[in-house]
């Protein structure tokens, strides 16, 4: 080991997040109880993370001359979203331990490669399989003719019906974005009319969603977080109460394994989120996101160790945190822009009428349905109906002029 | 009002703090989670707070100049210590709100108007004299002719033995600087010999101390912490258990209800800690702090609101946060510096050791004695002495070289 490492090694280490929205600005948060210097690098000065992190770097993530920049200073990059393109990632490997690395990244960028992935790991572990865990029926799809195919084997020959179906860009979706359900020929047309790499999904009528993130360290440590549910409207998580209520420990337990079982398979180090369709008896995995995620905000408030301390700890292959619930139930519920840009005067009227919630603000500019913040309830597991209406109260008042709320 | 305030008031709030130590720095983690702008004003680049905050500004809290350009560019100025002289104080608050502002800050900066003032309340408040709360006797003290006569009217005419009374410099002191156990007359003719003005304090020998923490708003709205025990050690806050274990409803609510009294008395704006003297049945006021304080590190991470959000909140004139527990008991231990500069590796065996263990640190160079961090441990009130084991095994091997842990 040469003098310099070891003279590295004696001091705190410095992370660099690429990506400078409200997960970083969180992460941010962690860091600083923790005592490592952390970085982002930011598309510009005013970004939620940007705000609050000294030695904000802006640059643009495509560029590879702009993350060798941001990353040379690092111990450790990682990410707050998973768009950087594989081929600068490799470049980025050169100066700096980028963790998740590029190889688990392609399965979060790519939903072919995942689908691919995850179905050939289902038929290996058939212990998995057996639990009723399972991929949505998929297909790589370019025309209308491989769609109606598709339809006709997977949904009507599976006595289902034929439509809806779901189409999904490969790459580059996030928050229900690069998502399509589509009822009919018609509507399929258009959506492959935008030219992009394409997969067909059965369409799942799932009883619920859940969510269960799992994080991994470079010496394959893992630790898994209480199964919640989430409530996704328009493809953007508005709603998730942690744990999921009413789940059966043996479901949770399978989730939970799942989630190691999958961070291990694609050796991500860091967090790793899965998205998960209840169906009856059966757990479908929808998606994956490597990284803290919005069904795990709640962490900050009501688990002893938050997702984003959990991020730091894993990617520096530091030992991992308690993953327990620190309440019986907490509800999370996102605060989306409304009419009102004057946030500041709702949030102290929100502060007087409930003491006890957790508000959670980014930073950012109001603009309608732009997630702005969120708002954590926590209490008793017998009281989650009235957390969820404290919660909701919260975050519609200062949601003022998007929906209601569902209560 | 002019349309230049009225923009001001459509937007968040900036909150400057002088003074960048820890108390700042975790400050400053409670901003980013409310949204709120804060700045310190750092001594140098290297403190604490500074290290986490972008646009500090480097000034001295001495100079009349450097806290007023620091000043103009907050909504808000508040402290993360005592020392602002009241001179500098009224110039600042030429441009921007002080909060707490210097009348009450001469209180916590002056022990002898402080007693004074605080001695008069309680001849008039005569419930809380009633209910067993009163100062230690004193008397300012200018020679040792002085002291020997505090000591036969208030030690031995008590019927208390003459030896050892207490001196204190009236201004200046913090974490047990500025204060003497003097057995003798030697010892006090020592300490008279620095030339400070001193006052002389009744030696109270207590069953244990407590501290109570309240917080208070411009509008007038009060909330106080549960209180808790602290044991100090060389003047330097070592443990705090909260809630106060075995403490009785009763006196709890009645030091609570002090904290809040105290708090309107001297018209405090943000936080302010009272230390207590528990002496049989009575409590003794010792020292007050208007500021996030050690025996409030707890909430962090075992109460809805955490102190440092708590103060935010107060200084804003927001409405205040839930001061509940959210465990049973926390226990928190403070992480002195110890011969092992490198606390990273410490740090990551503890963390192994304990994934439940919450440890704070300060980006502080470790030296010998110096508070560098400190560990939080909750769970239920009857584990409380296993919660003491873990904090202390945690912050004994942080702290390797200093004194071994009372257990």
């Amino acid at each position: 080991m040469s003098e310099h490492k070891r003279a590295r090694e004696a001091r705190f280490p410095v992370v660099g997040m690429v990506g400078a929205g409200q997960l970083a600005r969180m992460t941010a948060q962690a860091a600083v109880g923790l005592g490592i210097e952390f970085r982002v690098l930011a598309a510009s000065p005013g970004e939620s993370a940007a705000q609050v992190c000294p030695g904000t770097v802006i640059g643009d993530f495509r560029s590879a001359g702009d993350l060798l920049g941001f990353g040379i200073g690092c111990d450790v990059v990682t990410f707050d979203h998973e768009h950087v393109p594989g081929a600068q990632l490799a470049v980025l490997s050169e100066v700096t331990a980028v963790r998740p690395g590029r190889e688990a990244l392609a399965f979060a960028q790519d939903k072919l490669a995942m689908r691919n992935r995850l179905s050939s790991m289902l038929k290996r572990d058939t212990a998995l399989a057996e639990s009723g865990i399972r991929c949505p029926r998929f297909r790589p799809v370019e025309t209308l003719t491989d769609v109606l195919a598709f339809v006709a084997d997977e949904q009507a020959g599976a006595g289902r019906p034929e439509w809806p179906v779901v189409l999904k860009a490969a790459s580059g979706g996030y928050d229900g974005k690069g998502v399509w359900l589509c009822d009919g020929k018609e509507a399929v047309a258009e959506v492959l009319s935008h030219g992009l790499r394409m997969l067909a999904e059965e369409y799942v009528p799932f009883d619920r969603e859940l969510a269960v993130l799992a994080a991994r360290s470079p010496k394959g440590q893992g630790a898994a977080y209480p199964v919640v549910q989430t409530v996704q409207r328009d493809g953007i998580c508005r709603e998730v109460l942690a744990p999921a209520p009413g789940l059966c420990a043996e479901v949770a337990e399978r989730a939970q394994w799942l989630a190691l079982r999958v961070a291990a398979e694609l050796g991500v180090t860091g967090l790793l989120a899965i998205e998960l369709f209840q169906c009856g008896d059966e757990l479908l995995i929808n998606e994956l996101a490597m990284r803290p995620h919005n069904s795990g905000h709640w962490t900050a408030d009501a688990s002893v160790t938050s997702q984003f301390e959990q991020h730091l700890r894993a990617v520096l292959d530091l030992p991992l945190g308690a993953t327990g619930c620190t309440f019986g139930a907490a509800v999370m519920v996102n605060v989306l822009g409304g009419d009102d840009p004057d946030l500041y005067s709702r949030f102290i009227h929100v502060m007087a009428a409930d003491p006890g919630v957790k508000v959670h603000l980014y930073g950012k500019q109001v603009r309608p349905g732009r997630k702005v913040g969120h708002v954590t309830v926590a209490g008793a597991a017998a009281d989650v109906e009235r957390l969820r209406d404290r919660a909701w109260r919260a975050a519609s008042y200062l949601s003022l002029g998007t929906e209601e709320s569902p209560l």
